[in-house]
């Protein structure tokens, strides 16, 4: 009996059409990539769970998809009632989950054929059971770039100039929000509440949404105390643009060395991102709370203009990416790419060039084995002149043929029947405007436009 | 405590210089792919075990990779002791085996999507828990092309010459072999054992290395009656080029509909083929077992002349390839080409071109602020000429990053200090040579050869 196919639930199929966009997407990132220098790896989709668990929460090791052990898995497991513990017993492998913690493993593995700095770049699915829902699934594509083993700031400002350039081929406008945890860590101390960077960071979030007697009111629910918050108010009610921003903390923060370090970071990334020509804004902006459980320094949000989503690229820098590995002091910074909402933005936005390199250009008709012998050297030819081009592969009705142009929206259509066979030539039909064309057979290529 | 990292076996990492080398590769299929008209799709990495199991035999249900179902997996299980009827209960889902059953399932779901004929390639990973070992991995990627929904031997002939096209640009000399699963089968007929075929071809194979007493010996073995073993000696001491076989074949198989259908379907596709150019050899080959229990048609393998390594491209046609899934009659035809053997291949024949677009030319000595910012707008403007660039991101010894450049093997180092800054000038020096230039800052281009 037949079964009814489908796919596991927040996966997906890519037919062609959707294949070609996103391809455009991809290759536009990773040619960027390429200009900067980043190098391409790859790494096994299946880890080791000893690499994967521990690294993203609880509710991280909770969505990571286990392999089951291959053979008899039962045979050494002593745990049946326990699904936890038997886990641990029937799984020793697990799929990727995101590009980083695989990279710092790799990194830690070869690091003695590694040369440091190392700038590279990875593009490849990861996998979540997360609970699918719209616009979120369990196997996409991430596309990181990082650079390891170096502190420098101009690490920072180049992948700002990358997200600039990759937005500016795909046509999209964006504003690159960067933060730095080190100037949320000082204003924390300057207030008195070290500890509670994030409810902070958090608060400031909602200003423009809920006013600052609610923000003030929040931060007391979250046990900051009043002189705390009272001493707050002024970043609160802070004005102007980054460079006015940076000023003032710069005298605020005066006492805080922490806070002082974050504001000498910026200002060396604002300065170095001046030498470069840049059409995304750029902005300073305290509230991105992105990843702040793990980023040490600078973190980035990048937000399209003229589409209502969330961001489309983001990251920031980590001052112990491989340590969890055996292998500390490693700085690194970088971002990443979401393929699906960048998608969604120029679907949007209608983004998308019309038509593709990909797509066939002209189709020959197939009227039978002799028309097809006259055909296959004259296509053969067009190809190498890098243009994809088909052969109808039956000698079909002709409204048949022409019906396949048309579905695939093929421009033009080839045919030569006895005559034209006879005289060397063919006739061009544009498919658009209907027009019909008797030309040479080594005349078509200047005749598709 | 940290943890020794590692990968699971049968796994692999790329590094850099693999990955330039395999997209290398990947790119020149694609690209013969695309000029041929072929359409990419993508398929999820997860499929539904109903889709996959049974589709390739009891081993190959053994060696799928098999997801074990999020939460508690235990809670609806009701087998405890045996780990295959326990399998079925804790896990619902496996991962892609091969690139032609999720094909098949596509074609069936997105049935109504689709304009047949449908020409398709996909080049994705597929995962089989199988013994690691020598050339064998665990995550392999495979490299697709089908033709769905047309019979049209022109189908075959088109696939035969994107394989040619294929390694004549990957500088492989190739033979491909082509046999048809018909005339073998007329063959079985013709001696009074149809139900032999595989024993027949098998033994066919060893007739150059055992010699014709031996293969004798074995077919009896093989429970093949003396007459029938008799019947086939002139198969088995036929001669000639591939044309002379078949006018051979015809006259003995005039007597079986099915012989002749194959030897129809043989000499089509051979004048088919002379319509190309073709730099590969192509060869009748009637030992060619490969595939035999499902290609009903033409069967393709492809092996490189140069390198003692097994097939490295092959194919065939399915007349049913979509029945399983409830979409009956629908004729497919297609090849793979096995990328990890093409890269074995070009390592050993020493294929790989040197230099490769993706490296950097030039790296951009970092002497501090000042000088980066006199950098960075050059280094911006070459990228802009499509050229991978990058600057050394800290301003560390000169010693340290020229010992990177050698590293890395960037043939260019570009150095700008107090002097060159006021002359809007760079020294430019070539690391092979140990040239230097002093060359104004906006000639660069033009000394990188």
């Amino acid at each position: 009996m037949a079964q009814k196919p489908s796919i596991p639930k927040g996966t997906r199929d890519f037919g062609p059409e959707e294949m070609n966009r996103r391809n455009y997407i991809f290759d536009q990132i990773r040619d960027v990539f390429r200009l900067f220098a980043f190098r391409p790896i790859e790494t096994p989709a299946l880890e080791n769970l000893s690499t994967l668990l521990g690294k993203y929460g609880e509710e991280g090791d909770r969505l990571l998809f286990k392999i089951l052990n291959s053979g008899d898995f039962l045979e050494k497991t002593t745990e049946h009632s326990d699904y936890k513990k038997m886990t641990t017993q029937i799984s020793e492998k697990g799929l990727r989950y995101d590009l980083t913690v695989p990279f710092a493993r790799y990194v830690v593995q070869h690091q003695n054929e590694i040369t440091f700095p190392f700038k590279r770049y990875q593009m490849q699915p990861v996998w979540r059971a997360d609970r699918p829902q719209k616009g979120r699934y369990r196997e996409f594509y991430q596309c990181d770039a990082d650079v390891i083993g170096s502190k420098s700031l101009l690490n920072e400002a180049e992948l700002v100039k990358m997200i600039d350039e990759v937005f500016q081929r795909l046509n999209i406008r964006v504003i690159v929000k960067i933060n730095n945890r080190k100037i949320l860590a000082g204003i924390a101390e300057y207030i008195g509440a070290p500890d509670k960077i994030i409810d902070i960071t958090v608060a400031i979030d909602k200003l423009d949404k809920i006013g600052l007697e609610k923000v003030n009111a929040e931060l007391f629910e979250k046990g900051i105390e009043a002189a705390s918050i009272e001493r707050l108010q002024p970043v609160l009610q802070m004005q102007g643009s980054s460079e006015e921003k940076m000023n003032f903390l710069k005298n605020l923060l005066a006492s805080s060395e922490t806070g002082l370090k974050g504001i000498e970071e910026i200002q060396t990334l604002w300065n170095y991102i001046a030498s470069y020509t840049l059409k995304a804004e750029v902005e300073l902006d305290l509230t991105l709370a992105r990843g702040l459980n793990y980023y040490t320094g600078a973190i980035f949000e990048v937000k399209a203009l003229d589409a209502q989503i969330g961001s489309i690229s983001g990251g920031g820098r980590y001052d112990d990416l491989t340590g969890i590995f055996g292998l500390p002091n490693m700085s690194g910074v970088g971002i990443s790419f979401g393929a699906d909402r960048i998608y969604d933005v120029m679907e949007e936005l209608k983004l998308f060039p019309e038509a593709s390199l990909a797509a066939t250009r002209v189709l020959f008709v197939n009227f039978g084995d002799k028309e097809t012998a006259y055909c296959l050297p004259i296509i053969e030819n067009l190809r190498k002149q890098n243009m994809a081009v088909e052969m109808y592969p039956d000698s079909a009705k002709l409204q048949k043929q022409f019906s396949y142009a048309n579905a695939r929206q093929i421009p033009f259509v080839a045919i030569a029947g006895e005559r034209e066979m006879n005289e060397g030539k063919i006739v061009l039909k544009n498919m658009q405007s209907g027009e019909e064309k008797l030309i040479a057979k080594d005349q078509i290529q200047e005749n598709l436009h």
